[in-house]
């Protein structure tokens, strides 16, 4: 098999287990007798939330299994570290219905947004609480009795806390409704992108794998965190990169980080170059959900050279990254691991 | 000590452990050299959400180990079931928090809502988030060495779920913008309350302080539970009753279950008892936030005697709990857990 061809078949051995996992949980639901209704709404809830995602997390628990053991994994260990991934998509989309409603967002992955959605409105908000509960009953289905069930549950615990706890600095940073750039900095985008996505996007899938793979060495960890971590925060500069540059059709969704008011790379590095000029019409634009006022911050991006800006950023952190997994002591942790995910996220346009 | 004075010394015991409880979780958070500024946020939030309430949730896991443990409590465990007793507290201010988004309240414990302060709004749904973690974080800090420590964090995950299926059942069975009382029924919403109220109020604090005193018997948790869920759906019932017929500055809060559209005890006994033309008035009035609308639906309930109904149902659930008291084998677990609970809620009118 061409890779393109074991790739596609990794995609679609993945996406085979989501309606078995989406199953179970209804199965678990109905045996309290709960009128089919309910049940069918938390069906929709799932085919809505989990699916039309690029899956690259969930994905990369399968891929890191692999690297670690030499493609030598039993029907088993596949089958389990296809629903350790599946259980970062469902943690992925706790969060991405909560800050669709946050953010105030119209459309996610081509489709409208959950809560808005005909007749679910703010019940999307309990909503997200199954979808987060449904992670820790299907870790205690498949897990309970391995060595490292509780490694699993609290690996969890802790991510999603240092997720909220990112959101918590976005949405205080930069309030919707309240433009204040002075509270901008580069120092807290490097923040809010580190909790707020590192973390889930890229340590969460390796650790688990690492648990998956027998791997208990504290420094092994704190290895892969300090290289993950870092290829978390550019893979997150891209995607400020992509909201404001990328195609629609393309990223399956409109950006609307200017209107929003967001603490993006992009407003960062203008305010670290402004003219006293350009930092007034900033603040007089930013944050304004006005057409007129976005233009009139893209044309100071423009003016700013940004994207150039962006390209120069790309080229050195990809430089920089390398240079982290050579140095890397590969007794540890297998260095392809690293590679593997350089490769998906380098320069993608999506 | 009297009984009242010993009452009162329990409570002030159990408040003190709180700022300790909020001041180790910001600790944590401040490890992550966070912004102040975000970390007096949750502070704020914890302060907010957490406290005011009547504590009969967190209270009962420390009354219910004494019970257990004939009143001989190390320091130790004391203080660890007041620890158990906050993260029920701190599920719950989770639940409440996202309810009054959902239910678009406007007071709760005689304040505004958290969503309803000055520039929180949505953030709430990310706050409630951090309050649900909050508990994990405490379960870790002082019970990971415990032998029970997975059964605590396990129940904690399963009650959750069950809390969130019930509100899921609340929410579409009774949509806040769309009427249709042809979807309520007396069955439907004893499904609501034993899953929304039932299994985190009256069998989580029960079943956790049961862990703590090294009860292992599965049987032992399924008699609980077996007297526990009925307890709490007498317990909703008068929370239906109460916020319909309570008053406003003893409960704190201003009952809308009406204007809400609210799968209510009353409504249902209602409807069970109307002629058609009644009936037609219902439909006409019910789940409008006209005052108008919800002084006739108010007159139909006295011209149905809808809080006669209410007493008698009051005697007669009363008497058949103290049956189910007395039929439970006491080696399991005893009698008196029980007792305490029906002595605090019957009758009460807050």
């Amino acid at each position: 098999m061409s890779s393109q061809e074991s790739k596609a078949q990794t995609v679609k051995d993945f996406m085979e287990v989501f309606p078995d996992l989406v199953e179970e949980f209804l199965r678990e639901v109905r045996t309290r007798n709960f009128p089919e209704e309910a049940v069918q709404w938390i069906k929709k809830s799932f085919d809505h939330n989990i699916q039309g995602g690029k899956m690259n997390r969930g994905l990369s628990v399968v891929d890191t299994l692999k690297i670690l053991q030499n493609d030598q994994l039993t029907a088993e260990e596949l089958f389990k570290s296809r629903v350790l991934g599946w259980c970062i998509e469902w943690l992925q989309a706790f969060f991405l219905v909560a800050d669709d409603i946050m953010d105030a967002s119209i459309t996610r992955r081509g489709n409208p947004c959950w809560y808005k959605m005909e007749g679910v409105g703010m019940i999307a908000i309990n909503d997200s609480f199954i979808l987060e509960s449904a992670i820790y009953f299907f870790l205690k289905k498949y897990f309970r009795q391995d060595s490292y069930y509780v490694d699993l549950v609290e690996l969890f615990h802790e991510i999603t806390l240092e997720t909220e706890l990112g959101q918590l600095l976005d949405l205080t940073t930069a309030p919707e409704d309240h433009v204040d750039l002075s509270k901008f900095s580069i120092e807290k985008h490097r923040f809010i992108v580190l909790y707020k996505t590192a973390f889930y996007s890229f340590y969460l899938p390796v650790a688990l794998a690492m648990h998956m793979a027998g791997i208990k060495n504290e420094k092994a960890f704190k290895a892969a965190k300090d290289i993950l971590l870092p290829l978390g925060e550019y893979f997150q500069i891209q995607d400020d990169y992509l909201d404001c540059y990328g195609d629609p059709e393309v990223i399956g969704k409109i950006g609307t980080d200017i209107e929003d008011n967001k603490c993006s790379w992009l407003i960062n590095q203008a305010l670290a170059k402004v003219s006293p000029e350009q930092r007034k019409l900033l603040d007089e634009n930013y944050g304004r959900k006005n057409p007129k006022n976005v233009a009139v911050v893209k044309q100071i991006y423009k003016d700013l050279e940004i994207e150039k800006l962006y390209k120069e950023y790309e080229e050195q952190s990809y430089s920089r990254l390398n240079d982290l997994i050579l140095q890397l002591d590969d007794s540890l942790i297998k260095r392809q691991v690293f590679y593997t995910f350089m490769d998906r996220i380098y320069k993608r346009t999506k």
